[in-house]
């Protein structure tokens, strides 16, 4: 092991499996997030830039020095068609480190989207080129390109461990992230669920209560819950 | 007086009276504020989920411990037609303790909307079901059911004080609670209001100034204000 | 100089010069803050109260006291036609200033919109009368007059100093604020670097790479980037 | 009930058992919140403003107007020995609404110290007393005198219900509310937990795990914990 | 006027009165900005770094880059014995750009000490050194030397407006500044002030309340003001 | 890999080299985290609970649920002398998850310390106790224990990556994670630097600017800093 997890652009990353991600692709994240076992949530200040944005794929990783968004541009070289980049920094920062011209060129490479731990701008360009973007901030501030980062290696972005070709997924209810390695599993998993949830909708509706569809009144008895009139 | 709070579900609670709680639903959370001597606010934190979302009803009241969502199963029978939920938890806590199927029971019983110090998640399905919440975060963190809060207990709900039974009002502009025994006497403080706000907008837009039609001149130059060129 | 800055209402202000403004109304906040050499930024925490809201004008700034908006009543009176509005306070305070009856009155003397270190309310009808309004908050919670603040003295909203007279651009990347003195060189340098990015969208759209466009690999090379596979 | 909670001072309040407030000074705030069944704490933001502060009395209560201490005055000639002030705002809001001078005279009333849900100065001065104070903030912005609030109403301190006459503990875990009417029952219930806890001490000292003197491992096994090598 | 801000260095600035500043601190911060009309305080998030920490001098100003600390060595040229360092950023940045070297270069040209909105390190050192800061924050995070910044233009820091040669006063209560044009004024009203105030002390500890002392009880009654039992 | 990677203990995890610890723990927290390339830091509103707390050890890690405490019992166990505890949980929760109880077991065991990504009661205790914690809040409210988690899984922590067995090092500067197999390598540098920075010092004192002793003249120049009067 390297002592220096910065300067380095790891060409080479297993991206998880192409069927996998197409299939994770059709679940929301709250039921991925089930699936995954409750676990690999951003944090909820991670906010789409506009309504209905929404991505699925598998990351490129990118770690940011504050208010320099070098790497952003070395990362462009790595992305594929069906990537998403996540990008986090070595400090709390909200510049805007991402905006319409790198957009632009993301999307000339496939990427599917942007999930970034700080700011972006040019937010109705990027909205009218239907680019999405989950950030922690919207900020005009310009960065420059001066200092090191990396590319494809581990991030922690929004408090979500993240390894290059991680699936991500986003939507309005935030951002989660699938190891490859159970990329397959989860999708399977996520699709046993939504079936039986598809189902409690309807019963839910005709006015059955989750306390008897559940039976949770015997275990809210034993808790000691006390109705009172 | 019992010790303990937790626990406990209160089942006949004193519902404000119909014909104030309608006759509050014709106003904005702004001038019921103002009626009722600028108290009851929600703090500003709170925000709709979705452009449009706003409510009017008598509260249930909720008591969630953190990452706990039993109670709102328990809530969910306690609902009238009418009604509000509104969620406390003991402790700060952003977890998405309320999400499509518990929207679908709760709209079921004829609920109006949720008003929750925490997260919600299934977003997008709310917004199709055209279901209000109010809420302190979005997050599609999944919650347990094994710790014992309470239903219709008064509760501080995002520094607001809510007994059950108290008119909750929401829109765009924030969250306010009017006390069940004054629901009345609000809402003709508000109407009265409300007709007196009409005049002033034709006259500000004639281009009278507030300087004029609220006579503060003189005020302002007894307080000592200068005008230099 | 004197001593205090609270209770002063300057009459003369010197606006920047209309066509500066005109031409600065072409270009977005991320633009000018370019051209700018990237200061004059408000924090990112200032947000359009309706999507689509974006303004520039002259500055007629105002400083009010927490919870208390006489000042924008005074404040009214120096409005001319393609002013904008600053409003800041002298505390954190995210009380509801303004409403859709001094909107009247701003609009009816030709205001362009507003930009406040507070809260707003009446968000509905603002929207509706298509009146701009960047905030830290919103808020319904009303306001008092008692207190003597200041109109038309230099003022920090926000972060960012604000002199009267000085050119405010806002839109959906924020708030930016040209000084009166520079605002012709500072459209100039905006319209030039405006012209030059259009050019370069083509390109980044074709495949061109941003790392070969601005020649970037020599300087990462020489930083001591490694690609490793 | 009126419909205006501001303007208010009640003089006749029941404060809770004198010998109930002393059994509770003799234990933690911890230990309290405990024997509360976990209700009554305040939101962790309000720090002591020295080390080791802390007090035990019971609640004058007031609720303030942004930028206004007129009611702290008011609260003044409310106090008597053994009482702690309590002070809400209606609204988020850090001014210095309290320093030496206040504290002179709350001293003087034989107030224990003051919880406040706002800013406070002359911190220097308030440690040389030995005048406790819990704040939000330290902040030396003053305030003016011009707006009624009340005295000795029911307030939303930091998160939680106060009424006058409740006890409030605060020590450097926090700050916690006992309504009067269960102060004896909470005390005798704290003193048992104590005298509970002193024994554990000296066990966990000794090397006997929580694992196995709450016979955790059954319950463990059960849920499905794995260890693995 | 020049276009840009960044990238200068004056170095003939016209430092207050030492007279004025050696007047302004034998005052506290409450009372400065008392004397000053209540203006010109830092936001209540700027905290001294040890307990006891404060300072009164001339500001030599800086302006940092996020994450670079290039200016602050540039600025330790332009100390001059009884300044004080106020270090701004062009945008939101808690690393940590001030550590023992710094301190050490500083306290050898006689700087009084630090105000920065950002983040500073070598916390031990610099406490045992006695050098005060005040900062946003303590952060281990290191900084580059490579954009330019400027020292000695108008800055805001913390939410104050500072010029170089102001007066900056910092103590327990927080940071005022004082413009060096009214050092001199703001000191003699400080003075009077601080008479008045220490007569005070003893009427309220002998039990004159602020309600007699002030005569609030007439206004409070016209204000409506209502005791009830 | 399994999917699921809550309810694991995992027993025989790979301590970093006494040695390389033992040397570690004689650097502060930013020399370390410099010798790291300046990653691997905590984000900075991880606090010490007393003054002088600080510590050096081997990370058991420990992810919890909100408001659940069960794993820190299940954590105690995999303790051995020279542990340092490393707490995270699956959302933000500042609930008291840890007191004087579990301390007592902890330093039984021989740990270290906690670095707890939440909250803390008995404070004042551990502080007695000289058991240094450095936590994201204080605060007295009680934990649960009843659903699972993990211990020595890898967790995220505060924004920091930590993997079981890696070096912890707080102080008052903050906290840095050093990979166990780094350890002696940064441990060296560390050295090194340290070393370096001593001859410095002195250097500095005798008043020779860092623009000379860095020789930093020619970059500004380069840079384009202008020196005006």
């Amino acid at each position: 092991m390297s002592l220096n997890q910065l300067g380095i652009v790891k060409r080479n990353i297993i991206r998880a499996d192409k069927a996998a991600v197409e299939k994770l692709s059709r679940f929301g994240v709250a039921t991925i997030h089930e699936a995954m076992g409750r676990v690999g949530l951003m944090k909820p200040y991670m906010r789409p830039i506009y309504l209905g944005a929404k991505m699925c794929g598998t990351a490129v990783t990118v770690l940011l020095q504050p208010g320099d968004n070098w790497m952003m541009h070395v990362a462009a070289e790595q992305i594929q068609p069906g990537d998403v980049v996540v990008a986090a920094c070595t400090t709390d920062n909200q510049d805007g480190f991402f905006g319409d011209l790198l957009a632009t060129s993301f999307q000339a490479r496939g990427a599917m989207g942007l999930i970034i731990d700080g700011g972006v701008r040019d937010v109705k360009d990027l909205t009218e080129m239907n680019f999405p973007v989950f950030s922690k901030a919207i900020h005009a501030k310009g960065t420059i390109k001066t200092t090191l980062g990396s590319v494809n290696v581990p991030v922690v972005c929004a408090g979500a461990m993240v390894n290059p070709g991680d699936v991500v997924i986003a939507d309005i209810d935030g951002v989660v992230v699938v190891p490859a390695a159970v990329a397959q599993q989860v999708a399977d998993v996520a699709e046993a669920r939504e079936a039986f949830e598809g189902d409690k909708r309807a019963i839910f509706a005709s006015g059955v209560l989750g306390l008897d569809y559940y039976k949770m009144r015997e275990g809210l008895e034993k808790a000691g819950l006390k109705y009172i009139d």
